[in-house]
């Protein structure tokens, strides 16, 4: 198969967006939206940085990118609409495999309706692909890290650390309770893009997507807000088996590990209950974990533990560190 | 410096968008645009496949890239407006180095007032550069590649060829005239930005740049249109100095030699005098070189030369093969 005709296997028969004009086939896309705003944002992964073949299949490789960026999406309360996928494809991927990646991503995009419009195919010598997604977003209606205010309540949705411990369970084989369930949460994330969509009635939320750990994330919002967030170490929510390994990783996963996706953020005491209301029709689990305070040293993150409340180191994974 | 610094290192101080809510920052960019039509197109680049510090600097590989992904929008008739990149960074390129790819994206995307609005910063093994450019296009303006009809005009900006000859003279170093001429024309093309924007009053166009030779883009224009294409040889436009080259790689280079980034189109007759007066506006030059005809075997590219017609192979760089 020629890049040619691997563009015509990966094209989509029909589109669902109806504001889309021109799909692939050009030398660009070309859409139309007057009354919502345009959200977009870009991620690129690459074999062995953020993905491998022992842990995951090219199918499930394709899902999580996608997922990742449609996290992205959420965390702005925007919804998906479409996407355009570059990808270096070296020899030692076979197009079978790059047409489940392919065939991955499509089964998420699938769920919310969104067009694959655009990309590129090169070969080289790492897979990697990257990603554009776009969203649309009633106008006002975007969630930005710089809306937290003093006196607001900290929530996150779902449980934290599940995608670190799937990771651990893959690549440290033994007896795990739930194993699967950690697995898929690593290999098959749920970007959390009900739960966005739910909030759109509620004026103020400040939002963020776990990618990198709360405590980073967290950290991001107070910076932004310029207000301190504190995280009460007890409510931080975990899956009922997760308590089978080592507290050191338990407690690193769930402030430090990456990549569950899940959403975090703040809003005004006064909404927290409609907030919750929205979370359940949404079917998604919410939970209050904190509160914004301010004073002179704000946009730092603070740990409550068994009534002592210590300074949380935000670390993160850092690129090129 | 880290991950996070560079980001901030590269964000811009202002933009100049007046559509852009929210740029680099949060978890993606938000724009408005409620009058044009949104064009997207993504490229993506990798080192010793699409360059090499051997023959472009760091600051000219930005440049290039960003011109490439530019002169897709021009070939859809849409001003350019936004870009996102992400980029793989390995540890042989310096941060000073990934600076000056940034540069040079910045300094062509000064020129049209375009504005990074996001992207993505990973580390890996092969520098790797993912663009997606946004432009706008007034609605209904613009340009496809299955606009033309019987009896068009073919025309061509620009000169055909230099780059490969830029690319010639750096890889096999001699006396030749005009060097630097060339050597500019493949380290810095310019996308027929202003050309296109100057055709918006025509009213049907059909457009396709030219990154794989007028072959291969004639050939697109011919079965997106469902017609024939026909080129005068004697009339694709060279640049003075182009006879110095041995023949078979003038050939070469004017029909398959992809990476001027001129625009190749067709119009009706009767508004080609229009479109030359459109262009000499543009300050862009522009040359009839052919025809177009259709009969029951639609979609093929011939070549007139010496007043013999023959089929022209499509040819034209195809990765995966």
């Amino acid at each position: 198969m020629d890049e040619f005709s691997f563009i015509d296997s990966i094209k989509q028969n029909f589109y669902h967006q109806s504001g889309l004009i021109k799909g692939i086939g050009d030398d660009a896309a070309v859409l139309r939206e007057t009354s919502r705003d345009i959200v977009t944002a870009a991620d690129i992964f690459v074999e062995d940085v953020h993905f491998t073949k022992e842990t995951m299949n090219a199918f499930q490789i394709g899902y999580r990118a996608l997922a990742a960026n449609l996290s992205d999406l959420a965390a702005m309360g925007a919804a998906p609409a479409y996407y355009l996928v570059s990808i270096v494809i070296p020899k030692s991927w076979s197009i079978d495999e790059i047409t489940q990646i392919f065939s991955g991503m499509k089964d998420l995009a699938g769920k919310y309706k969104m067009d694959l419009i655009g990309g590129d195919t090169v070969s080289g010598e790492a897979l990697t692909i990257s990603i554009t997604v776009i969203g649309l977003a009633e106008k006002e209606k975007t969630r930005y890290r710089n809306a937290a205010r003093e006196g607001d309540v900290v929530f996150v949705t779902g449980t934290l650390g599940d995608s670190q411990a799937g990771l651990h369970i893959l690549t440290n084989p033994g007896d795990y309770l739930e194993e699967e369930y950690f697995i898929n949460r690593h290999q098959m994330p749920t970007p959390r893009v009900k739960f966005a969509k739910a909030l759109v009635k509620l004026p103020r939320v400040a939002l963020n997507d776990i990618s990198d750990g709360i405590a980073s994330e967290a950290a991001e919002i107070a910076a932004a807000s310029n207000v301190n967030i504190t995280l009460y170490d007890e409510k931080i929510p975990v899956s009922p088996s997760y308590h089978q390994f080592p507290s050191d990783l338990q407690n690193k996963w769930k402030y430090y590990g990456g990549e569950d996706f899940e959403l975090m953020g703040t809003i005004s005491k006064r909404y927290w209950e409609q907030l919750k209301l929205a979370a359940e029709l949404a079917n998604t689990k919410v939970t209050e974990i904190g509160y914004v305070t301010i004073n002179k040293y704000s946009g730092t993150i603070f740990q409550e533990k068994n009534n002592k409340k210590q300074k949380l180191e935000k670390k993160g994974y850092n690129h090129l560190k």
